[in-house]
Order: C-alpha cells, then structure tokens, then sequence
C-alpha cells in the first residue's frame, strides 16, 4: 500500500462511517497530510453542512499550508452555503490534491480539477476510485440517470432454487441471513415485489431493525387482484404504490385509493413494462429499489437489463427438482456465452449461509 | 490455540503432506514433545514402510522418555512390519498421547487406547478430530463400509444451470476452475458419467495435469448406446466400465468387450440403479468416485443418498430460464424443510469463480 493509498483509504473509512446520514448528499471523506503527518480529517455529515474538505481544512489550520489533500469525490466548483471547496483548497495554500474519483454528473465532472489546476496545484485522479464509486453507486447512478439503482435480492439453495415443485419455500435461509435482508430494505427507498408474492405470502416488506427506515412497498399487479385484507394494504406500515397495466379494474383502483394506496396506471396492454417502472420511480424520485420478486417477476427486470446489483443469499443446502422454480425464470439466454457476468464478485458467510454481491455487465 | 492443538496441528499438516503417496494406507501425522520442546516428528510416507510413531519414536530417541506424543490417528495394536505401535509407544517410556481421531475400523478402534492406558499412559482423543477424519475421508468410508467414497463436482451458473434452454455449455467455468477438477480427477480412482454425457460431449475424462493418474471411467448406458467411436471407447489413455441394465444389447456387449472395455450387467429392469454400481464399485476396490453427471444422473445418486461430498464451481454469471437445466433434475424435495443439508460448507476463490465444498447430511 502507498501512502496515498494509506491516506485515501482512511478518507474513504471515514466517510462510509457517515452511511445513512447524508441523504442525498453523498459519503465524502478527506484528509489533510502536511510533512508525512495526517494534520486534519473531515466528512460531510449532514446535507447542508460543510463538505469534507471545508472540515479538514479547517482542522488543519496554518498546516493546511503546503500540504496534501486526499479526498474521495472531485472538490465542488459551484457556490453553495460554504463556497466551492475547489477555491478553498486554493486560498489554504494546498500543493497538491489527490482525487479518488471525478464528480459523476458529466455537467460538473472535471470542473473542480480544472480549478486547481489553473491554480498551479498538482492534482491526482483515480487513487481508491473503485471503492469510493460503489460507496455512492445509488448516487452515483440516480443524479446521472434519474433512475434508481436497481439491486436484485434472493434466498436461494445451493442449486439456485427458491422453492420445491410443490411451491413450499419457507425457510431457505438462516435467521442471521434474513437479518442482513432487513439492512438492506433499510438501505433502499423501494422494494418490489409481484403481486402473486403478496398472494402467497401476505408479507409485510419492512424493515424489522432497531429504528429501520421502511422501503415504499411497490407491488407489479397488471390486473389490480391484490387482495384488500392483504397487510401492504391494511397495516399503514409504510407507503404501498402498485403499478398496473392499461387492462386494470376500474372500480378496484377507486376503492384501493380510498384506502391511501397509491395506483399507477401504466401503458403496458396486458403486462406492466418493468422499464416504465423503474423510470416512473425515477421521476418520483425514488433512487434505489430492492427487488423481492419470484422468478418471473426477477427475470423481467434482468432481461431487460435494469439490475445493477445482485445480492444472493446462498443457504447450504440442496433440494433438486427439474421442476423447482429458480430465481430466475423467463426464457434464459440461448448460448453460453451470452451468459451475463458479474463484475466484483465476492461471497462472504453470514451464519451458517453465504452472501454473493455482484454487478451484472450487461453486452 | 491450545499447545495440545498446536502440536497436533503440525502432526496434521505433516501427514496432509503425503496426500497421493500412502494409498491405500491412511495419512497420519505424528509428534513428539518433551519440555516444551519438539523432539520428533514423522509421517507415514508409504505403504510398508513405518507407521508416523515409529519415524517420530526414532529421531526423539532417548528424548521419547517421559515426553508427550502427539498423533493423528490411534496408535495401531496390530502386529504389521513394525509391532503395533501402541506397544512401541509403551516401550519408548512415553507418558502422554494426543490421539485426533480413533480407527475408523470398528474392529479394532479402541484397541490402541486400551493397550496405553493398562500400560497406565495418560490418553486424550478429540484434539484435531475433524481435520483428520476429513485428511482421510476416503480411506474411512472404504474401510468400513467397503464402498467408494461419491463426490458430485458440478460447474454451476450462480443460478445453478449447467446448461441453456439450448443445451449448450461450454464454457461456464474458467480456466482456473476446470484445472481444479482435473486435480479432483486425479484423486479419484472412479470417474463416472451418463451416456447422454459421451454422446453430446465425446469428453476423454482424463486428469490433464503434470503426472495425472487417469481414473477408471464409468459410464452409466442402461440400453448399450454408448458410440463406438467415443474417446472412452477408442484413446486407451484408462480403462473404461459400463453399466447397464438387464435389456442390453448382447451384441452390443461382445464388440465392446472385444475393444477393450468392461461391460458390467446389472439386475435393473430398464434402468441401471446407482446403488448397485456403488455396491460393485466397492467389490472392486474402487475407493473413491467423481461423479460429473448431468441434472438426472446427478439426482439419482443424490435421490439414494449416495454422495457423500459436493464440489461446486460457480461462475460468477446468470442465465436464467424456466427450461435451462439445473445441475440436480429429478423430482426434487417436496417440502423446504426437507432440503438435504450440507455440513462443513465452505467457498474459496479460484480465479474468477467460487469453489463451494460441503458434506450432505441425510436424514
């Protein structure tokens, strides 16, 4: 590890400290070395408040002078409540900037560089760069595209199966695995699900942590079936949104409405386009979704290429049946060599189960 | 870690080191300490030379005395080149043994024990126990029950598909990951397919690494229609044996056999049951069996209880599809809480894949 590694990767530490906190501003962490010694930290804390540049500069003091800065995104060149934080680190002297990664808006990116450099500083970009883009990914994606960021979620078997050919599936998983699931609702504004789930299910879709942040409960239901007594009707426990096809029941979306759950309507003839979902969400400004769904709801959203994440909780266990639904369904891709790979793949063990993350690259 | 752990712990690694090199004799480790200090340490290197306590025993010569020994499996009480070694171990003025695991043979296990401890030597069993009954887990299967130890290997989509809709599927693994198996090849004595397999992929089965040992090939053919032009039948690089069924085709039968190749008859009416070829691999002495099936034959052996280890390679990529194979057909569990279990589960990176490893637990 370089020292600028040594250094970026405590500016990164500390602002993944702040996860959660920030909303919608993203995690931003920086630190200020002048002769081999750390001489000021920062983060941006809270929307509205300094960035992290601003607290560490104002850390540092008089030793911000000749000193290097490491920060985790590009230093701002706009005006907002503290001034852009590029000129900041020109008027304290700073010799030099080191840059885990450019702003993703293309409107600014590069715009703060462009500052220090003209101001003579000797500027540096890429150092930490991947861990500091997937510490903002929904950011990242959502101030670009304005759409949310899309993470798949399934408990499956070791033969990626998510119920007996009998439909039983209660439980795949552990407890401390169905625990990490409720992080992650926690973590996101939207969970989806289809409605044949909330059919068999009757599930909640909370976030059941000490003092978790309920997701929106967005239910695909492309004929308005949901049933009335189902709890994401009933139990006010957070919003529920449903999104319907052109082919709905009329009379079903007036009494859903007159129970406070909101129906979009969608221009789908028979199927709700996942597509137009997931840009309906966008415009509501719904940033990330966790998508809960079977095999059939998943596949659509995977064969349409709008997962950016896949989180898979693999219990050690087999259950076989050429007939038992994976978590996939859908039609599969017809070569191998079509298959979608998943970039950054890591497993870790939670209980007695194993937790797969990866990004799809879609061709 | 305890000194008793760490002692038997290098026991262990010096036995696991010999892995290839004493079949059909198990691998053992074994230490001897005395004030703290190491005074011998031995192996068992090869079929008719000494047991692990002997080489240990030697090179502590005098120090043996009143030092502790520490050993991977029971000092054996059977008069083989050497005298038993619980006797030399008496002999040697040793006053305490660490014993991981006792013999798996019930015949004899517990024989050792008690002829150290009416010698009055203080005796503990248990210390490493896991490590060394997995170091030989072939050889205790073989001993006491006469038949091969299974091993399914499977390369898997992280949905669990070995194939597309369209049956292709090559490759889902990496480069990596598929010499791995033919390290796992290398240490089977039986490799074993369906015809289905040899038809579609005309696959040599063989251990393409430096100094590879090829194991037998079984082929699972219940009608005789295994192509008399496949790689199994015509290269000669191992001995190929097929089973089939009792409506085999006699002609068939005497062609093959005249090239060469083993032809074994078993009672099944119309299809070959994985039972039976298990029981008769045994009688041949086959110890140990890599079965790299298809979803159906895969699922016969797992639906029998047959396999006693899983070797997953999971290529971080998805698929989809209702119709794509999974790398276990059959019918499957009925009820989730019926799933087979798999003890021991573990996943290690290779290359860009994940090598999953657990013992199913039948219940």
């Amino acid at each position: 590890m370089t020292n600028d590694e040594f250094y970026m990767d405590l500016a990164l530490n500390n602002a993944l400290a702040m996860k959660g906190q920030t909303d919608p501003n993203p995690l931003v962490g920086s630190v200020i070395v002048n002769n081999n010694r750390v001489v000021g930290i920062g983060a941006h804390l809270k929307a509205g408040e300094p960035h992290a540049e601003i607290h560490a500069i104002r850390m540092a003091g008089d030793q911000a002078r000749e000193g290097t800065i490491y920060v985790t995104l590009e230093p701002c060149s706009h005006h907002g409540r503290t001034g852009p934080c590029a000129v900041a680190i020109v008027e304290a002297g700073i010799k030099k900037v080191v840059i885990a990664t450019l702003d993703p808006n293309p409107v600014v990116s590069g715009n703060g560089v462009k500052i220090l450099k003209d101001a003579g500083i000797e500027v540096v970009v890429g150092v930490g760069m991947e861990k500091s883009q997937r510490m903002n990914e929904v950011f990242n994606k959502f101030i670009v595209q304005k759409k949310p960021f899309v993470t798949l979620k399934s408990g499956i078997t070791l033969d990626g199966k998510i119920a007996t050919h009998t439909s039983d599936s209660k439980w795949i998983t552990s407890a401390e695995a169905r625990e990490d699931v409720h992080h992650l609702r926690n973590q996101n504004m939207g969970i989806l699900v289809g409605v044949n789930t909330v059919i068999k299910d009757d599930p909640e879709l909370t976030a059941r942590i000490p003092n978790g942040r309920n997701p929106i409960r967005v239910i695909m239901d492309s004929t308005l079936k949901l049933p009335l007594d189902s709890k994401v009707v009933t139990d006010k426990k957070a919003e529920t949104w449903i999104f319907t096809s052109d082919t709905y029941d009329r009379e079903k979306k007036q009494t859903l409405e007159s129970m406070g759950i909101n129906v979009f309507h969608t221009s789908g003839k028979k199927q709700v386009d996942p597509t137009e979902v997931v840009s309906i969400l966008g415009e509501k400004l719904v940033s990330s979704l966790l998508i809960e769904g079977g095999g059939g709801i998943n596949a659509s959203f995977f064969e349409n290429q709008l997962i950016d994440k896949v989180v898979l909780y693999m219990a050690p266990k087999l259950i076989g049946g050429s007939m038992s639904p994976s978590f996939l369904g859908g039609s599969g891709v017809e070569k191998m060599k079509d298959a979608v790979e998943l970039s950054d793949a890591s497993i870790t063990q939670i209980g007695k189960d194993f937790k797969f993350v990866g990004y799809p690259i879609y061709k």
